[in-house]
């Protein structure tokens, strides 16, 4: 035998199990969108390099997928695109829109991360106001619960108060996207090696020490105060922590200073969301004031998105192998063809999965099959039903056989739809 | 005011009103193909570039889009990733499979034509009979009935045939693929056009008068006689008369013996949908039965697809604005957002989609709002509604005002839920 191909490096394919999972989350977050009054607005899966470089920092820079020949490479976010094609739109604002799409990272392929992976994002666009974080973060947080997860934590900063905090810091601007790169790693690599990388662009022992200081400690207040000389930001952050306890999930945002997200465009809030006990981040966002600028007319904008690769991971080692139909029906030979694809076709008209023989298969070898994909329930046509007008149902788990009319046979069926 | 950038040439952006179009369609599609028992599986986006052009024919290889500093390139159909894919795996056969994503091609743009576009693909793998093209036909053609294309016509040819007849007619198997090429082209250009292109590639007049001798003719038995030295083809496409009229669709079969179809792959059977009245091909498909050998084991296949951009083509012509939520609630001012958070996160919480101000409007302006995006149901909260326990119901299109109780409103905005 030979080999099959593999897909390429880091990338997969998606197997029936997992595809159930995805398009079910998919569903769920959608449906979980348009409560919140969210429209879908989707853009190609290439854009120009131009558009896509603008403003997404040296490494996800390097990352971008190109297109031979052409000035094109695949989306590294949902963001951008979305910037792209907002900019120069004209609609009622806020505009607020989701999108659930694949994205193209070429990253060093790791557990549970792909070079190809889906994000569901939603984004509001022409509002300034902390209202719109605060929608976000409940409009995800819904999301997740309704996908199970509902121990979460939020992380929260402001990319003003990390500005404000370097400049107190004697950090200089120049050195602000090093210093903000190297804070990133922060839980992924030891807190000695953020320090170090930091050293090595130039900081001093006691500017390093002064940042790490304000990342102390655990109650939120005590942190806004420590940082008041970034009165914008720690403004900002009291609106969400203040709009979010009307929606009644302030107690579950923390503030953590030193937390930055990976993307150059952040302007203002920032935040991430984690499933308890060291799940890691399924949900990230911020607001981006001025990427829109960047493709037409200067623009409010704020977003958050939920990783589906993530989701499914967590909610893959729960998953079981489900039949690809309800019902399996079989003619006991050629003769009884027909018969079986009128009856097949008369369930299909009423709502019910239902499949049948493709390749004039003797009887064992059809029960076989269907009893190898996971169906429950055969219905078998031969002489002997045809002559009664009957069909003889058979259960292939307890092995019991009855002979039926037809709308006994539906009615059997129905009673199977919501185990 | 500065210009927003574009998409890529021959790309596009999809508008909500499209989106919730393409949801639409794509969720019909995958609940007919559920019915059917296809289960769904996912390839990505890329593949190696070796893998594409295996068997894709010399004109589609000349549509790829490569990727920049690999081997890989974006898939052009669903049909070769899955070849690669079933190739080498181990599951009960046959194994019925559906897949509904976006493929790639550098063609030249055209109306209707993206080079961006989303195909739904079912296909079985593991089965010879022709049971599989009428069962592929009869889904294909309730998923068009579904998205109400009620009047459709079927065009059914063979390879097998088409090789046949072209034996027949003393033309040399080396020319076979670019006599192939040239009657794909008929329908599409003059025919006089496609029998020069014929010519120019070495068939002499009396070759090519010949060959479309056998295209002539409206009755598809008197056809299928014409070519009966075609054994094998001939039989194949009884069957699947045969089949169709079990599930009675045989009437809407034409056999045409010039249909080729654009990719090299095919085998056997092939055939293409089209809607009545010079709608064009909807869908299209046929037997591949050597393509999954060169991934991987020798394996029988076939497959259908339907193309979704031009099915949304044809319904966006009756499509309508659709607002973003059912209701807009609107407190009157900055005091009452936590009453009116309350109230939205409660419908919501109940199914219904609503959207509230997320920038402190006036009332004035967030009425025009929620009539600019289309709302008609408004609920307005206020100082007045608050101290009686009530909210104030407007509709914007009635002007009707009425002070009514939470249960009155929900049960108000119910009413609509059907409208």
């Amino acid at each position: 035998m030979k080999m099959g191909y593999a897909p390429p490096k880091g990338m997969r394919d998606s197997s029936p199990e997992t595809m159930l999972m995805r398009e079910k989350v998919i569903d769920t977050v959608r449906a979980v969108f348009k409560k919140y009054g969210y429209v879908p607005m989707d853009t190609p899966a290439m854009e120009n390099i131009e558009v896509l470089k603008k403003k997404c920092g040296e490494e996800i820079a390097g990352q971008i997928f190109k297109v031979e020949e052409s000035d094109m490479g695949l989306r590294f976010d949902l963001t951008v695109p979305l910037a792209r094609a907002a900019g120069g739109m004209s609609v009622p604002k806020p505009f607020k829109r989701y999108c659930i799409a694949p994205v193209w990272r070429r990253e060093e392929p790791q557990k549970a991360r792909y070079r190809e992976f889906w994000q569901a994002d939603i984004d509001i666009v022409g509002s300034p106001s902390m209202r719109c974080e605060a929608e976000l973060l409940a409009c995800a947080k819904e999301c997740l619960s309704a996908l199970g997860f509902e121990k979460i934590q939020i992380r929260l900063n402001n990319r003003k108060i990390l500005s404000a905090m370097l400049k107190e810091a004697g950090v200089s601007k120049e050195n602000e996207a090093a210093v903000f790169r190297a804070l990133d790693k922060l839980g992924k690599k030891p807190e000695g090696e953020v320090r170090e990388e930091m050293a090595a662009k130039g900081l001093q022992e006691t500017q390093i020490k002064k940042l790490f200081s304000y990342f102390e400690g655990k109650d939120n207040e005590e942190k806004l105060k420590r940082v008041d000389f970034a009165k914008e930001g720690v403004q900002e952050l009291r609106e969400i922590l203040e709009y979010a306890k009307m929606y009644g999930f302030e107690k579950g945002i923390t503030i953590d200073l030193s937390l930055v997200r990976g993307l150059d465009y952040y302007t203002g809030p920032i935040f991430e969301i984690a499933g308890e006990g060291g799940v890691g981040t399924i949900t990230a966002g911020g607001r981006y004031d001025n990427l829109l600028e960047l493709y037409g007319q200067k623009e409010y904008a704020t977003g958050i998105s939920l990783g589906i690769e993530r989701i499914l991971y967590l909610l893959e080692k729960e998953s079981e192998k489900s039949a690809p139909a309800m019902v399996y029906v079989a003619p006991v030979s050629i003769g009884y063809y027909a018969d079986a694809i009128a009856l097949v076709q008369e369930l299909r008209s009423q709502g019910f999965s239902v499949i049948t023989d493709l390749q004039n298969r003797s009887l064992s070898k059809q029960l076989e099959y269907a009893n190898a994909v996971g169906i429950q329930n055969v219905i078998i046509i031969g002489e002997k039903e045809k002559k009664e007008g009957k069909f003889l149902l058979r259960n292939l788990r307890t092995g019991t056989e009855t002979l039926a009319k037809k709308e006994e046979v539906v009615n059997y069926i129905k009673s199977f739809e919501k185990k």
